[in-house]
């Protein structure tokens, strides 16, 4: 039995929000205090570091779920199945529907459950849940989705990643120009092929590690001490990464049974264009190798970190020729690859 | 392989809130009117449908981790095992940390990267997850833990139910009184016996159903309107459990091989007295069979709903003879079933 992917879809959310949008913005330190250096100062230096340019935020009426059904639409059109034959809906995201003007995270009922609500999928055998696993929450619903078709439980799962950072940012925190809005859709089902998903690896570092990403208070002073918001510790993060995802990707490739030289694509979590092209440099190095041309399609410079939804997202552009010079063709040995809050890390090694 | 369960514990929150302290509470109607009878009256009818006399709630410092953490570190203590060696840290949630005196829930990091985080545990291959699937989710985790199991992916593992209600209650609706605060932890693995997890049936209705429990405005025509509490639509999440829940027993039990008549324990989420005990009857009226003395612990009386932790519960009280009359005994068929928001509905056969 193989697992493969039979249909994917996303959703690019309609308000491009530019680097130049930020510039009467004026970001604090930490400690409250002001930046030495000027806005427009900073947002160069921002775009050097993480490549990215511009990103997008969902419209004012649209909730995580929203974006959610929408990709999980395009997806089952995409993988031209009837809809009431999923086995499960599997939602991963970290901070439910936040209603655009609001804090409170909603998870009542479970986004999942507003999916297939949606979806207007009917047959109550279609297991409907969320999952909370930080950025790694796409890569990891499709590992619990393989488990429950290796287990037998199930045939066909879609695995969706959504999320509106865009309403969970503190404007005064340079960082929340990383963060922004999407939401990517996968399909995948048990066939009677070999290939298709091959091995997986996922690991959880709890000790320091579990507050690099945290809910925190507004940089500035006078902020209410109530509300909390998207908060990192980016030097660790970055330093974080770079020491486990590589070897995790190797660990994850050498189960698989395949070669290096058989890995045509890597799909890793938008985070951090810097970050990303250091951890493609040193996981090929593990094998002695330079990077590949064009062997890491990215989409982070103009859609920002959208967590759980990067890939899935990245993959769909991919599949349907929206990445310019990528394009991923039968027997083909894919590796997705994720890292973000709890922290945790996975990978996946995929054969087309 | 059989799939045991080796360990339980549970932390009942330290504050006492009892019926008559809620006297002084005025009650609304959803339109904001007042009731027509009087305070001590709705209390009084309020106890004799849903039986309970009195509820727990955290104290302040606590959040729904901690009490996670809490009923964790007893399973671990009861299990006998060393915690490095748990595979998975699953916990199921429906409103993350809430801090007392604030709205917003926290999920950055999950729940589950909380408790590994207090537990000390190490071992990044222990990976840790939250799962939002309503008040099933403790069931929905055990059932996601068995697949694991099953699919060779993992051989120990902890399901965690860990809710703290009292922070998202309306209090100006009745239903506030329904809802409380508590955790339940559970570990289970693979052993060489047959018996164990037998069979197991999950559902999610999400048509009409999904907004039966919401997250909603307070009745107080003054409040907020944009903070939001947990609602429900009692009347009819009782008629849908009462059409559903007896049936989704059944074919469990009937798929697990087992007969009506080994069925020694039924051990339903405590969500309402009068409700549990119509399912229990029509349950065992689907067989032709009168509900049998005893077959039913219940805690709801003292410890009130507390989402997914009633459960995990009541099965580490029974285990620990904390439930008079009440006991477990080797070669017992038991049934765990729930239901809750999504509306999600779920039955688990265990042989002891």
């Amino acid at each position: 039995m193989g697992i493969k992917i039979i249909g994917t879809g996303s959703y690019l959310p309609s308000e491009v929000e530019k680097n130049e949008d930020f510039i009467q913005q004026e970001f604090l330190n930490e400690d409250g205090t002001p930046f030495a250096q000027e806005t427009g100062v900073i947002i160069e230096k921002f775009k050097a570091i993480t490549g990215i340019g511009e990103r997008r935020y969902a419209s004012k009426e649209l909730n995580a779920s929203d974006l959610a059904f929408y990709a999980a639409e395009k997806a089952i059109a995409n993988a031209n199945i009837d809809p009431e034959t999923i086995d499960y809906i599997i939602v991963a995201h970290n901070f439910g529907d936040v209603r655009h003007g609001t804090v409170q995270s909603d998870m009542l009922p479970s986004l999942a459950s507003r999916v297939k609500h949606l979806l207007c999928i009917k047959n109550p055998k279609c297991i409907a849940y969320d999952l909370i696993f930080g950025c790694p929450g796409w890569v990891e619903g499709m590992i619990q989705a393989h488990a429950f078709i290796r287990s037998g439980i199930a045939k066909r799962c879609m695995v969706i990643g959504a999320e509106t950072l865009s309403r969970v940012v503190d404007k005064f925190d340079r960082d929340s120009m990383i963060f922004s809005d999407g939401a990517g859709a996968t399909i995948i089902e048990a066939t009677d092929e070999k290939n298709g998903i091959l091995a997986h690896e996922s690991a959880s570092y709890t000790t320091e590690e579990a507050g690099y990403l945290y809910f925190g208070n507004s940089y500035h002073p006078d902020a209410c001490q109530k509300t909390r918001f998207i908060k990192m510790h980016g030097r660790k993060i970055y330093e974080f990464a770079l020491s486990k995802v590589p070897a995790a990707m190797k660990e994850c490739l050498d189960k698989s049974g395949k070669k290096i030289d058989d890995v045509k694509k890597i799909f890793l979590h938008q985070a951090n264009e810097k970050m990303d092209e250091a951890i493609a440099k040193r996981f090929f190095r593990l094998y002695k190798k330079q990077v590949p041309e064009g062997v890491m399609p990215m989409n982070i410079h103009k859609l920002g970190n959208s967590s759980v939804a990067t890939i899935p997202t990245l993959l769909d552009m991919v599949r349907h020729d929206q990445i310019e010079r990528q394009a991923i063709n039968k027997g083909d040995v894919i590796i997705f690859a994720s890292v973000g809050a709890g922290m945790n890390i996975n990978a996946l090694i995929y054969e087309v």
